[in-house]
């Protein structure tokens, strides 16, 4: 029956805690990751769904110390221009933010999306040509969830232009970059994520975000009563403390 | 130190077994989804990293017969149309694959992303104005191993045109849709995805995935060695049988 295959407690929670605990991480200590668990982690990432098993991804791992430096260095052209974007107040803000740990992480990760491989019929993307993009990124969730659970930390650098990391990493013109992420052992993984704890942009409550058969359809009864139970754990939750996971001669 | 952030084995445990056991599911038992299981995996969703923290996702459930008629009519138009891109044998295994589960599912969902949330000046979205997306997708990949983590199975839809969606669903200009997914309790979690059991298409190495520094560029001989063992494994997960979780009752 269809509850054999509900998980047992401990991997569900698993589940649960690896997606409240992940955090986008800026600030690494400088431990070398272990091979195996790199390997563990891109593992999980391979195993995500893809468009028509179309599989389009790749991974680049950087630790080249020149190549992370060029990198840097356009990724902070690229935020300080984005700063042009905001006004005064939010300005100096922004620029107060460590938003990349491109040089202190052990290592980065470029991923890519290969838009020819296995193509150009792929099963399911005959009406949306960007499935092989999201399926890229579902299993960039994948190894970041992974990378929580082995207590790595994952930050997601976006401040770059895809073409310039391309041509640093020689990467072909029908490949895109989708992610490049800097991968190490946290300093922490925060209480909350960094723009919501500054008070920059507020948590937006899920009752407000899930709508019922029409765009701001409102959900019926016992959904609406379920999605507010749910925001109100969430704001206890953030009151509480976040602990960190018992460690295994805890238990 | 790091170590403490780990998780204990039996979370971790869980993390990789909801990788390694999700399926894209296209065949549903007609069992409702509980309203507080649905809300836990719609949370699982709105917990994803986005960028800036825009939380630029909305959630439409829908169950409305007629709407679903609409869409499946669509859809199942679309994928008579796809075939055509397909020669002989192959065209003929295509049309054989049920693709959705749209009528039969309880609930399809569709996941919706909002361009102008909170912007337009979005941390992280001045070079990549997909990144919205992107946050999107991940946003989808955690609701599917909350998912699984629960029993329930989902199916992502893209064989679609999101502009009749968006007709059907009443789906304003500036909000795109990114998933159109089934939900369900699964007829079974398959052994392996369906298109690599038919042999449609195979499984890549990771080992042939990974590069190192450069598109292209060998990893070095302790990466090597890892992620050849992962392919190695996989293989002999393959020929061994996935076993159903066990119950909390066997524990």
């Amino acid at each position: 029956m269809a509850a054999l295959n509900v998980f047992p407690a401990e991997w569900r929670r698993g589940v649960y805690e690896a997606i409240a605990r992940r955090r986008d991480i800026r600030s690494f200590r400088p431990d070398p990751i272990a091979p195996d668990a790199l390997a563990r982690i891109l593992s999980a990432a391979h195993h995500a769904g893809s468009v028509g098993f179309s599989q389009p991804w790749n991974f680049i791992v950087v630790d080249d110390l020149e190549l992370r430096r060029k990198i840097h260095d356009h990724v902070d052209a690229e935020r300080l221009r984005a700063a042009e974007g905001f006004e005064a107040e939010r300005k100096a803000q922004y620029l107060s933010f460590k938003l990349e740990g491109i040089l202190e992480a052990p290592l980065n990760l470029c991923v890519t999306c290969d838009r020819t491989r296995f193509g150009p019929a792929i099963i399911g993307r005959n009406t949306i040509f960007d499935t092989d993009i999201y399926s890229t990124c579902v299993a960039i969730q994948n190894l970041w969830l992974a990378a929580r659970a082995e207590g790595i930390g994952v930050g997601w650098v976006s401040i770059l232009k895809p073409e310039v990391l391309q041509q640093i990493l020689g990467i072909p013109d029908h490949v895109v970059v989708v992610g490049y992420m800097c991968v190490g052992y946290p300093v922490e993984f925060a209480q909350r994520p960094l723009l919501e704890a500054v008070g920059w942009l507020p948590r937006l409550p899920l009752s407000e975000l899930v709508f019922s058969n029409r765009w701001k359809g409102a959900p019926g009864g016992e959904l609406a009563s379920a999605l507010r139970d749910v925001d109100q754990n969430a704001a206890h939750q953030n009151a509480a403390q976040l602990r960190p996971p018992p460690s295994e001669t805890d238990r």
